[in-house]
């Protein structure tokens, strides 16, 4: 490949290595990959005076490349494009792991020009970097026609290159990050899937508690932090039931009175076990209280209205949705619409009248 | 503070500049506060030609720092030290939230000698900035004692708030780690130690044998990633029982031959909760073997020797070791002497002879 020399003076130079360094100053100042690409690669733009930017990363796998982030051009279409291994400029790069400069793609017979058909964006130029971690080649950033109708240099190279060493190292930590959070999030599913399993009218109820409860908490439109939050409360709302004896959790016929007593005590049984978790302790009253009632009539202590914790309240919804819907020893399971109706019934009694309103609107999007 | 002007000419400028982008690329490339912090902390001495180099963090519970890391000092000796807020250029610093350059630290009243005295080592000059996160004051890093008798100079302390920054937001992306990485062993812990109580005689009991099993395991020299596993595998090892019927699990007198062998079950009930996480699927053959004897005449398999997973072997005598010194409801605890007797006595037949010496040698130096 050929460069022109760097034409910049040293206080150019200097300006610009300064500029990546406030560009550094951005990177992994979160863990959240989306904002961190979106911040890395505004200032890439900054620096190299690109019009577009974007990082893929290559899933091994499928052995493709796929969008991270793609600023500049029409950021759904990209969300789904993959680009095989090999295939175009940024497969090139991945391929080989060695950087590429573009002066004119339409002149490169490595060119594909499927991207810009999709996303409706005419590239002129290319600079594209590959990511390595440890060595390993986990991806391509690329920067895409220099402002002015001008070409990218040599020192931008360099300096893409220097910035695609931290945008990877940014990448692998989010991963990391990640991974760790489905690690969490499925080891304590697993283990409530198999408390439900004990009564084997109860198989997957928990999961599908987290699948209403994130419909409601999808339309009254919570921040991702509370979806998470939401997320891992309806996961642990019946791990108190590990406290209830079987012959009540798995009898097959009705209660009786004590029974059913006893059998209430999960909610506190479930507190009591995520108490302890000091980053899950704050989590705790949406357990304790997902069977209170709006009208202040249900359990453990009768809380009424909003002092009961929103997403106890929006649990209870899920909860009994589900319970309605699935089969017990002593009753077959109700019609879908029968249920929904149930649950709009009680709207004010035994449930949040907003959220059941809420609730009426996701459902009537899902069917 | 006043500060000499910058000598530096511009060649000089670029090739800091330079190298203090190099060392940026270092910056997270790991999520292990250790290494990283030693590997910033290496090339901020190089660029500010400083003898040694320190970060501390902000304990904001007891209201005082202490040392992440200390490199060209006794770090021992520097680990267990803590410094008041306010107290010393490095309290000073975090309590202002500004950057200190101290020529001569014995000509300024600050100086707090308590830790040179500690680590015997001398301190002459000193350059401090404060490490931000999002606004907040996490902590402090230092440099000190230039090379060749000179002074930090304005060039030295521009740069060091630059690595500053990014020192800071790879102790806060490591933290954050850490506090997800407990979440989810406390959780998983909490779980099973709410199976464990169902039982009165074995409340408690993964706890003990998690603690058991890593003596073992620092004693066989297992790195911190094997330890990891033997940990998460130890507090898993009786996941199973959630699967086995109360009437059995906390019989109070011995099971019948029925009962007995329906309790074997739960190392593979453990298992199949364990397998669909695609993270701990690995660590699954541990907690299926953990009933294995070394001489093949154990459950579920009846695998010999070394075809028993390390850990299942380690964990089979934590666990028996456990059982042994617990009570239950037709036998009184063995003295724990008389314990270790019994396992040395099962070298070779129950368990793996070489991991019994290990396990001897371990025990030794607790007691």
């Amino acid at each position: 490949m050929k460069l022109k020399p760097s034409k910049l003076n040293l206080k150019d130079r200097i300006k610009r290595l300064e500029k990546l360094i406030d560009a550094s100053l951005a990177l992994s100042s979160t863990l959240n990959i989306d904002d961190l690409l979106n911040l890395i690669l505004q200032k890439a733009e900054d620096v190299m005076e690109a019009e577009a930017s974007s990082v893929f990363k290559i899933d091994p796998e499928k052995n493709v490349l796929y969008f991270l982030t793609a600023r500049g051009v029409k950021g759904k279409e990209a969300k789904n494009i993959q680009i095989p291994m090999g295939k175009g400029i940024v497969g090139w790069v991945a391929e080989h792991g060695k950087p590429l400069l573009v002066a004119d793609v339409t002149k490169d017979k490595r060119w594909f020009s499927v991207v810009d058909k999709k996303t409706k964006f005419i590239t002129r130029s290319i600079l594209a970097v590959p990511l390595f971690v440890k060595g390993r080649i986990i991806g391509v950033a690329e920067v895409l026609n220099k402002r002015g109708n001008r070409q990218f240099n040599k020192d931008d190279l360099e300096m893409f290159m220097s910035l695609g060493n931290q945008i990877a190292i940014a990448v692998e930590n989010a991963s990391l990050y990640k991974e760790l959070d489905e690690l969490f999030l499925s080891s304590i599913r697993a283990i409530v899937e198999a408390v439900d399993a004990k009564d084997p009218y109860t198989r997957g109820h928990s999961a599908r508690v987290v699948e209403f409860s994130l419909l409601i908490g999808k339309q009254a439109r919570l921040n991702k932090k509370r979806m998470k939050d939401l997320e891992v409360s309806a996961i642990l709302h019946d791990v108190g039931k590990i406290g209830i004896p079987d012959r009540i959790l798995g009898k097959p016929g009705k209660l009786t009175f004590d029974e059913f007593a006893y059998m209430k005590n999960h909610p506190k049984f479930g507190a009591e076990i995520i108490e302890p978790i000091a980053e899950l302790k704050r989590l705790s009253p949406n357990i304790l209280h997902h069977h209170e009632r709006f009208d202040g009539n249900g359990y453990p202590d009768g809380l009424k209205g909003d002092s009961i914790p929103l997403y106890a309240r929006i649990i209870a919804i899920a909860d009994t949705l589900d319970a309605m819907t699935s089969d017990r020893p002593y009753r077959q399971r109700m019609e879908n619409n029968a249920a929904i109706l149930e649950i709009e019934r009680c709207a004010g009694s035994q449930f949040d009248p907003q959220l059941v309103k809420i609730f009426m609107n996701a459902y009537g999007k899902t069917t």
